[in-house]
């Protein structure tokens, strides 16, 4: 059973963890999202693909939601007593890591290339891909102005109402090696638990991943980021209802009209109309249980479609 | 009474600091070598500057030396899990200030301001000079090839003999804004007892403050870095003997030949030829009396000098 899953955000590493625990971990290929990627004091961030990375291999500090458990941060805390602008908080482990990313980018190897060593280092088992090398960044349009994503989602606290999303370098962003030869060849097509607009849309915004999923073999099935209407963290019930106009399954299956056979959804969810055929579950993962359940759920129905 | 000072190494940074503690540190102006600058990990890092920044506003980790007292090594550390290459340390507080340094250098702003600039954050009260905010870099020739400065220093532990030592990028710097004007304005001009050849010997490269010393209408003083023909610490002992012929008082004075009024030594040192007038006291900084002991006999020669 090969497994490809799209991942953003703290859903999104929760649920590749989900199916890591669940399938033979070398079957399954993990496209994260680079939209969000930032560079802070000239080091090169990629928040998502290091949130999967440390969520993986057990290095996430859970209770905070991203960055290294057993943390440190006196480099940024001399930062800050130096420079006024430490608005983007990196602990002192996670700076070790993008001072190794940073060099070897500065050095000209890819982003796909350098996420493997580093994944390798890490004892990760599946396989990690940005959804492209190319740069692709995810701007927010909000009525204070347009803000890139890191700027809007943890300097301004996603505090404004998203009027659009765009991405950056999209047009001209190419799929990673390795990302369209995980989705033709997967049994299954999973998008994880992820914000719509801005965890899944910057890896659909590349045209060459969008058209493998209209054009799959394999069943493409996803998981709703909701319960009863809201998001279980983040803005993505304010901008589905702002943008798709509900924060209901149907407007969750309207962000991948023609990409899913399928949407996982919670109990609380149940009576609601999704407009697509609809797997009832519950989907919060707060332990190793509940992240069974989940993939268990997502496997099922896949096999059910094929 | 204003003190121009050439400063390098551990050595340079406690006299730096006796001459603060001694004399108004307002009317102290202290050039500092940066040919020992190397890039770690994208990071550009100016070890003699930090020794002194860190030394004269409390914050050098006085027993290792080098580095800031209770830092924490996780960014570093986890750096050498991800990669191999970590033989130059740097601890979490330390990369905080050359994260701000770096970017301020990316962004254009010459050397110069941004130490003016970290002094300032840190407090230190004495004006701290880059010799030159041009690229100049010391390479030693050793029976065993050709290294940069920290590649033999740190990473081969300077256990090669030095036949020869250059300065890359000499021919074409400038000195720093302010560094004439301090020694064209200075009543004393102090060489710390540093390394002689990679210590000061890299902004004595810098023809404009070479010329300054040759031209300089205050007295100019040295303190030798030798107690009985021993370094405290560092090979200069070594490289004075295969260098200059010698690890004597003379073969100190020959190093500054024409630059300095007198040599202050080591009671140890007091019967060697000097070749130049020479002022004898205990030389060896270890607390604030024996700094303020050294401190005033280079003041009082400089005074008897006028």
């Amino acid at each position: 059973m090969k497994v490809a899953v799209l991942a953003g955000g703290l859903g999104g590493s929760r649920f590749a963890r989900a199916l890591a625990e669940t399938i033979d971990p070398e079957q399954l290929t993990i496209v994260g999202n680079v939209g969000d990627d930032v560079e802070i004091f000239g080091l090169h961030v990629s928040p998502d693909l290091d949130t999967i990375l440390y969520t993986l291999t057990g290095r996430l500090d859970e209770e905070r939601g991203w960055g290294r458990k057993d943390e440190t941060w006196n480099a940024l805390g001399e930062a800050g007593r130096l420079a006024a602008d430490t608005w983007f908080q990196l602990g002192d482990r996670d700076i070790g890591l993008h001072l190794v990313r940073t060099e070897k980018l500065r050095d000209g190897e890819p982003l796909s290339r350098v996420t493997r060593d580093l994944a390798a280092a890490f004892g990760l088992v599946p396989a990690l891909l940005p959804a492209t090398d190319d740069r692709l960044r995810t701007w927010l349009e909000t009525p204070a102005g347009d803000f890139p994503f890191q700027e809007w989602f943890v300097g301004r606290q996603h505090r404004d109402e998203v009027d659009a999303v765009r991405f950056e370098g999209a047009e001209d962003a190419r799929p990673a090696p390795g990302v369209l030869e995980a989705l033709a060849g997967a049994d299954l097509i999973a998008i994880a638990p992820s914000n719509p607009f801005v965890s899944i849309g910057p890896i659909l915004a590349v045209a060459g991943i969008r058209e493998a999923l209209e054009h799959r073999s394999a069943p493409a099935v996803a998981v709703s980021p909701l319960i009863a209407g809201k998001a279980v963290r983040g803005p993505a019930d304010r901008m589905l209802a702002r943008l798709a106009g509900g924060t209901g399954p149907k407007q969750v299956t309207d962000c991948y009209k023609g990409l899913i056979d399928a949407l996982v959804v919670d109990k609380a969810d149940a009576d609601e109309e999704a407009g697509i055929r609809t797997i009832v579950t519950r989907t919060l993962m707060n332990d190793a249980d509940t992240r069974r359940r989940l993939a268990d759920a997502v496997l099922e129905t896949a096999a059910a479609l094929r």
